[in-house]
């Protein structure tokens, strides 16, 4: 009998995400030696396969860490302490970045947006024409905390296209479910989770890195060992990774990526897209409010809402974990008691929010919100 | 059907080691939310758990990542760039420490001991005698490269009673299988990582700090943010922790903790020691000679053997994994081709090592060894 009682729950934090069964079963091979050929062989197939989904033909390799420590790897690799850098922000995951570069000694120009806005990217363009000292620009593409995709796209088309400077990507919310392709958008490098699109477990992160990121990393002088790039480059020669690596999550990483690329990446995000617009509509028919200032940029991986004055929060999220078995997420930071989000990326489906609607619909007016 | 075909083996690394089906079984449990309730009660047990393993009441931390990572934690969370240092080295491990706090600045006394040799107590305390600046001593206590066990308690004896500096240990491949009384030898900080004794695969990491090591936290400058342990330590307090993490390892974790645990670590000990001997036994019963030059530091959690001058040790490693199912470990650093390694630690029993013996008594005449 498990040790730890886990009841029936629709999982809708924005990862962990639920886990397919033959991922789970998958994950359930018996241990290798990583310094083998069956290891050789499952390192380079997940290798190739993150790049599909990357959309690279960058490198890129498989980190055991969570999503931030790749972050902080994407910093690390490619600056040195005095670097002019700019770090946008606008949520909790924006203001992350902005510590992780400042820990290591970047000179951290901070751009700030509400929370709820989307970062614009014509103030990216303004700071840069100012100041031609700075080197790299640091942005989240989606910020999980406040549900508001950034326009990766049009930022890119400034900072490669128009200034060339090094573009640091946090995809940790993003990367598998919304479009990011690595190379389109010309992304030195990118970070992300195993926990998010990916339909497995937390416990590795993913990061790709250009040819430019490389030249970075030569002039590189920030300390780096455990997230060393170039150690993760030497092994995967080898087809090894420099430390032990999470062999159960590759396992069933190998099977998620499978299956993402065997739906293909254009169906994977219509779904995406479709659940997203499905989940705003229903709770703005409830009388909720969105989180996300203009709704045109409303994440399609995590809808953040407005938690209603007039009601009990913890209360509120108790009541639907215990009496409805639907696990949300509250709000980080600033947002701590403001907001409640719903995850819906990976491994979902319509039925799972109709689920999160109905017991919304239920709860809420026992709470003291009439819509 | 699993993507990853794995023919049955008898897995012999030194890490990762084989996963009993019922800790298997437990990992396959659903996800759940890290903010949440149940989470709380999770990284609760189990750091309690782990208390008990490394028998300490000082504060102790999960990490998500290899060993790897809570040796670099080790070192950025109690030192600053320029601090004079004793590194400890007799094999790849203590390469790899050493190397660890000059990335970070460190002004590292290296001492190097013979591959096979076990570190001399006496010289660590000449070298402390000689220089007072010398503000921690970093030490391996199991090289698994070399299969030695250095004798931690004389060396702590030396650190602490005598000199009173700092003790940094990196517990990789001992803790949970070899005595390591962290509070009894006054270890300072003690990293370890989840896949050798704990019935677990890779992707944890475990580190417990003392009092003292918080007091040189409180000067430390060496740059630390997905390691910095003082977010580990507020996270916990809360029943979280910094990062999203591992939670399908956490529940092999707690089930791995509590066989151990009820099983009590003096059997668990006697376990180890009696199978490291008896593999010793055999195989120099076969005439093949140890690394280790004092068997009595011989490792109870691998036996390092020399590779036979007349061997072909790529086509040996190859005939015992291919035509006996009896995957060996290599040799690490400049022992490549020099030397092969039988782990047996964690779950793991006398039989397993029979098979081993028998499978080695088979090949080795194959390849021209005749004993």
């Amino acid at each position: 009998m498990p040790l730890t009682k886990i009841a029936q729950q629709n999982l809708r934090t924005p990862g962990p995400t639920p886990i397919p069964d033959d991922i789970m079963e998958e994950m359930s091979l018996p241990m290798i030696n990583h310094r083998g050929p069956e290891f050789k062989e499952l390192i380079e197939a997940t290798t190739d396969g993150l790049k599909q989904v990357f959309m690279t033909t960058n490198d890129l390799y498989i980190l055991t860490a969570s999503g931030t420590g790749a972050l902080e790897s994407s910093v690390v690799n490619t600056l040195s302490p005095g670097d002019r850098v700019i770090a946008c922000t606008a949520g909790s995951f924006g203001d992350r970045y902005v510590q992780i570069a400042q820990t290591y000694g970047a000179d951290v120009l901070r751009m700030d947006f509400e929370w709820g806005d989307a970062i614009d990217p014509e103030a990216i363009r303004a700071e840069l024409r100012k100041d031609p000292s700075i080197k790299a620009v640091l942005v989240t593409h989606n910020e999980t905390s406040t549900g508001v995709t950034h326009d990766l796209e049009a930022i890119s088309r400034i900072v490669k296209s128009e200034f060339d400077k090094l573009l640091l990507v946090d995809a940790v919310s993003s990367l598998g479910c919304l479009p990011l392709p690595v190379d389109g958008w010309n992304c030195d490098v990118v970070a992300t989770g195993s926990q998010k699109g990916f339909m497995i477990p937390p416990g590795l992160a993913f990061i790709s890195i250009s040819a430019r990121g490389w030249e970075a990393y030569q002039d590189a002088k920030m300390p780096r060992f455990y997230f060393d790039l170039m150690a993760a480059e030497r092994s995967l020669q080898r087809g090894q990774t420099p430390w032990t690596p999470n062999v159960a999550l590759l396992y069933g990483l190998r099977l998620g990526l499978d299956r993402i690329i065997s739906e293909g990446l254009e169906s994977v995000y219509g779904r995406h897209a479709s659940i997203g617009e499905y989940c705003r509509a229903g709770v703005k028919n409830l009388g909720l409010q969105l989180l996300a200032t203009d709704e045109s940029r409303a994440s399609n991986t995590v809808t953040a809402i407005k938690m209603p004055d007039e009601i009990d929060g913890g209360k509120f999220m108790a009541m639907m974990r215990e009496d409805e078995g639907v696990v949300l997420a509250g709000g980080q930071g600033k947002l701590t008691g403001h907001c409640f989000r719903i995850g819906h990326l990976g491994w979902v489906t319509k039925e799972d929010i109709t689920e999160v609607l109905e017991a919304l619909e239920r709860v809420l007016p026992k709470v003291g919100f009439s819509g």
